[in-house]
Order: C-alpha cells, then sequence, then structure tokens
C-alpha cells in the first residue's frame, strides 16, 4: 500500500477469483467457463472485418446488442443495460441501490462483500439452512436492498419465481438484485416480473451459457427508471466500457440463441451423468440448476480432493468458508474432461482406503 | 431516477463523450481515433484463433501485457497495470488518492470532475492563462492530488518534462497523475521520473496512437507501491476488466510498435499542413503536440463552423465552456480526411463574406 492511498483502498479486502494457472494444460473444471466454443456466426465476426475497425471508439449506446437482448426477452431498449462483464453490472447496482444497506447469503458469489465494502456500505450476511436451502422470509425487514444468486452460486441450487416474487413484493422500498448468472442451465428467470415490478433488477451474463467469459459482457434488465440510473454510472465511468469486438460478437451472440440451447442441453445432462457417477463413488452431491456441482465426500477433506486433482491436471474450486469446506465446486465439461476427472476420482478415493 | 437511487447517483453529472452517429457516413474528426488501421500483426492475431479462447475468462494478470509494456518503457512488472480504457485508470487514481481533494486545469479533460463527483471528493479547477499556457507554480500547496493532462486536452499545449518535474518536487505528500493520452504526437513523457518519484503516476491509452480506440486499454506506470493501489481497486472492481481480444492486440501493438511510430510521424506532418492551411484561411491555431488541433475563426462562430461542417458530412468536436467557445477540436485525419475538410472550410468562410 503506498503512503497516498486512501481510507477506501486501505479498507479493501479484494475478491480472489478461480485460478488461471499458465504453466501447464489442466483439465479447466473451476472457473464455470463453458467447454464449447462460442456460435459460428461469432466465430465469423470476430475473423471478418471487426479488428480494423478496432481503431473507432465502439459505439456509447450499445445500441445494437441492447436492441437485440430487448428483442429476445421480450422488453425495450431502455429496460436494458450492457456492462463489461455482469461484475460491472453488479458493481454499479451496489453504488446505485445500497446506500440503506445490502443483505445476501452467507454462502453465494464472493464478490458480493467487497463491492459492499468498496462503496462503503454496511451489509449483512443471512446465513443458508442446514441443508443450503435458502428462504426468502429469512431476508427481514424492507429496511435494504437484497442481493439474491438465483441459481446460487457455489451450491448450485435454485428459487422458483414465485419465491423471488414473493421476496419482491416483501421489500417494495428497496432494490431487490437477482444475479442469474447460471439460469440458463435448468433456472427460472425473474426477468417476467421487471416488467411488474420497479424494484426488481435481474443481471445476467455471457460468461457461462454463451460460451464468452473472455469477451466480458454482462447486462442487467429493469425498468426504465433503475435502467437511467445504472446508465448514469456508466457515464460517470466508463461509458465506452464494452470494446467493439465483444460488443458485435454478443450481438450475434443473441441471433444465434438455438446454438447455445443445444449446448447447454448437453451441459445439463452431463451434469446428470457426472452427479450420478459421483453418487456412485460416494460423493454428497447437492440439487444443481447451473453448470457445475458442489459436492462433498465423507472420506477425503475438500482442500486435499482439489490439492489431489490438481497435480493429476484437474482444476476444480475449493473455498476455504468453514461451512462449505468440506466440497468442491466441479464445473461441467465436456463428457471427455468429465469421465477423465472421474477416472481420477475413483483413483484418488481408492488410494485412500 | 429511481426512487432507489443513492445520493451518488443523484448528484452526479455524467461525462458527455463525443458523437458517434450511426446515421451515415461522415468523414469523423471529432473524437480523436486514429485514422490509420491498426498494426499487421494486430490484425492477424485477431483473425485467428483468439476467436475460439473466448470461452475461457481473460488472465486476471495480465502478464503478458504488462511485461511488453514494462519492457518498453524500461521498467518492471510491479510499476504497470493496465485497464479497460485508460478512463479506468484515471477512475481507480481519483478514487484512490483524491482523498484530499483534487486539483486540475480549469480546461482540460471533461471526465475528471465527473470521477471527482463519482467519488465524493472535492476538486477545484485552476484557469489556464489567458493565452491557454499552463504554468506549474499556479498549483498551490501541497495538500491535494494534482491531474494534469500533458499534453492538455482540447488545446493540444504540452508542458516539458523539467515542468512536470518540478510540480511534483513541489507535492512530495500527494500523487501527481500525468494524463499522457497524447504524448505519442510530440510530448515529452514522464515515464522515466516516475523511477525517482513516488508521487507520480503516468496514465497512458491504446487508443490513440496505436489505433485501438475500439478495444479499450490503457494503463498507468508508476512507483511499486502506487500500483498496487490501483490494482486492488481492479480486483476490488473487476479482476477480468480486459477482455482476451483486446488482451492480446495490445500485446502485440507494444511489440510492433515501429509501425505505430510511423503512423504518428505521418499524422505530425499532417498535422503541421493543416495547421498551415487553417492559418491560411485565418484561423488562429494553437500549437499543438497531439493528433489534433484547436482552432478559432474571427468570422465564424465555434458552435456554427461545427454545424456548418457537420451539414457537410465532417464531424468536428465542438465544447460549448464559455472560454473555448469560439474554438473547434479537429482531429488529424489521412491526408485527403484533411484536404477535404479545409476545401469545405474554404467554402464556409467564402460563404460569410
Amino acid at each position: 500500500m503506498s503512503r497516498f492511498a486512501s481510507e477506501t483502498v486501505r479498507a479493501l479486502s479484494p475478491y480472489e477469483p478461480g485460478e488461471q494457472p499458465q504453466d501447464r494444460r489442466y483439465i479447466k473444471l473451476n472457473t464455470n467457463e463453458s467447454p464449447y466454443p462460442p456460435s459460428p456466426g461469432v466465430l465469423r465476426c470476430l475473423n471478418g472485418d471487426a479488428a480494423a475497425g478496432c481503431r473507432l471508439y465502439p459505439d456509447p449506446v450499445c445500441a445494437g446488442l441492447r436492441d437485440a437482448l430487448a428483442a429476445q426477452y421480450g422488453v425495450r431498449r431502455e429496460n436494458v443495460t450492457v456492462t463489461n462483464g455482469s461484475d460491472e453490472a453488479l458493481n454499479f447496482a451496489f453504488l446505485a441501490f445500497g446506500e440503506d444497506g445490502v443483505r445476501f447469503p452467507d454462502i453465494t458469489y464472493g464478490f458480493y462483500p467487497v463491492f459492499a465494502e468498496l462503496h462503503r456500505e454496511k451489509y449483512q450476511t443471512v446465513p443458508l439452512r442446514e441443508d443450503f436451502s435458502l428462504h426468502v422470509e429469512d431476508y427481514g425487514a424492507d429496511d435494504a436492498m437484497i442481493v439474491i444468486a438465483n441459481p446460487n452460486a457455489p451450491t448450485g441450487m435454485a428459487l422458483p419465481r414465485s419465491a423471488i416474487e414473493a421476496l419482491v413484493q416483501a421489500h417494495p422500498n428497496h432494490v431487490v438484485l437477482i444475479d442469474e448468472a447460471y439460469v440458463d442451465f435448468g433456472g427460472e428467470s425473474a426477468v417476467p416480473l421487471t416488467q411488474k415490478y420497479d424494484n426488481l433488477l435481474v443481471v445476467q451474463t455471457f460468461s457461462k451459457s454463451r460460451s464468452l467469459a473472455g469477451a466480458r459482457v454482462g447486462y442487467a434488465i429493469g425498468c426504465e427508471a433503475l435502467i437511467r440510473d445504472l446508465e448514469t454510472l456508466r457515464y460517470s465511468t466508463n461509458p465506452y466500457n464494452i470494446n467493439r469486438l465483444s460488443l458485435c460478437a454478443a450481438e450475434i451472440a443473441v441471433r444465434e440463441q438455438p446454438y447455445y440451447d443445444d449446448r447447454c442441453r448437453q451441459i445439463c445432462e452431463t451434469r446428470e451423468a457426472a452427479r450420478q457417477a459421483l453418487t456412485g463413488l460416494g460423493f454428497e452431491v447437492l440439487s444443481s440448476r447451473t453448470n457445475f456441482l458442489f459436492a462433498r465426500h465423507p472420506a477425503i477433506a475438500g482442500q486435499r480432493l482439489y490439492q489431489e486433482l490438481k497435480e493429476r491436471g484437474v482444476l476444480v474450486r475449493h473455498f476455504s468458508q468453514p461451512r462449505i469446506a468440506d466440497f468442491n465446486r466441479i464445473t461441467i465439461g465436456t463428457p471427455e474432461d468429465m469421465a477423465a476427472m472421474l477416472g481420477l476420482l475413483e483413483e484418488i478415493i481408492h488410494e485412500k482406503r
């Protein structure tokens, strides 16, 4: 830390992203990326003349991408803002709507407390129940912004839309932010409710189901006034927040939705097969509506299992938080990735006996 | 504004970027982009297999790009951070180092007051002298962060490195931020001084001299402790702040520096020819070390000239700030762009007589 650092910087504990090691090839099941490439039109656009256009600034209005998303979700351009990954949408939302404080689960996306600290907002964590289920009636009075990842990470468990609606109705004077990063793998989206409630903001991403983690594109959908607040922050931070290549790739990805629907179906099938295989190996596996499984084995500590897999060339994600330290989060890769990972797990478990 | 908006959002007056109209083709001389495409290796990389890699997150350390920049400037990786355009570097620097307040010229980059407001920091503007020259002795006591664009925008005028050194020496207990977006067109960079002073931070960009405005890449160079503070904010905001394609393009651009040196020389030549032609048409033109000229004509108001050019298919930038309302900022395009623009100017001036 420099001797010039502000109090804000001094107080921060930054988010720790998953490992992105450059040292060797791993079967990479640690950061919930898609095992499949972007759709053909996206590859053609990036391999076309988009590159030469990079001498010019991107469209700050992001009209093309916002219109494509609006058409897909049956809303208007004014109901959508687009951001440099969904992290930026979350960051703007915390700053715009978290003034009275923020409440979110004790086990969820690790960036939420960092955003609260960054903006010096009070936050409170609400424990998931013993079985890691989330109950909206635990979220207290209408005195703070509520942030829920649905499906939740790293548990993978999902709430039905009716539960989200009850939460939104119970907190009419604060924003309820639903982070739907993983919704395309079997969750029920709250987007249709944004037409009915002015306090509901839904955040989604191109990083998981749309195979574009590397392009950094996220978005938020909500009523016009909420989106206008986020746009005010976008124009006060970085009006050219999404680069030209990613804007073009994301717009085409929306238009090629059937390609991604097929990939999501494949990933859900692979997930169910992997869940059964893990259960067969003695793992407890939480019910997942995402592109990952959260699992623990009675005979091996979570950290140990993570390490044994890493030594064998497979990366999964382990969190040291006490309640979940026995678990690992395993991204769903290709069927071949999963077969290789399961073979190694069998070997590791066998050695322990 | 929504009924949920925080005080911060309520108080903001966002930055207004230059027009990026999508309605017709213009000779676009309004946002200081390069008229030349990125270098051949950059185009090859973007048109190669980088696109398929977009399913994976980018390297959050940005090791490749930081090492390339460090080698170019004779510093170490720990002296460089890279950002989603230089706007993000500026934003982080204001938040990290502006706690005691910020001081910058009255006529300069319009984003500085927005960043100060965003972080609720007091700021003070220091008037440029009558001839728009900047005198470092006007920047007062060592009680606030100082932010200077050098060369300055939209005037285009530059200070020698010795003046920057005097400023840095006079403010040992606050960060002096030098925004060198335009330095490659004839300015004298303060980067070598970062090895000597722990309170000097230099920000640069790939958007102007390196033909990559659309890729959104900027960077800051300073002593290790200053850079660590900015990295803390990067990891607390968006650790994957630069997408894979832009990271790859920027790294190759650094390695192809001779290509860009040639383009900068060409742009400086075109600038000198345009300056003479404008003077010949009766314009007063400020001395420029940038890829733009700032000019006024005694017979036509700035806003009027801007409008007349726009109707004829040429975009330049006009600022309504009182002291400079008579001027327009004209980006240096290709010699052909400039010839077309000058022909139209002659026509417009002739009509006025």
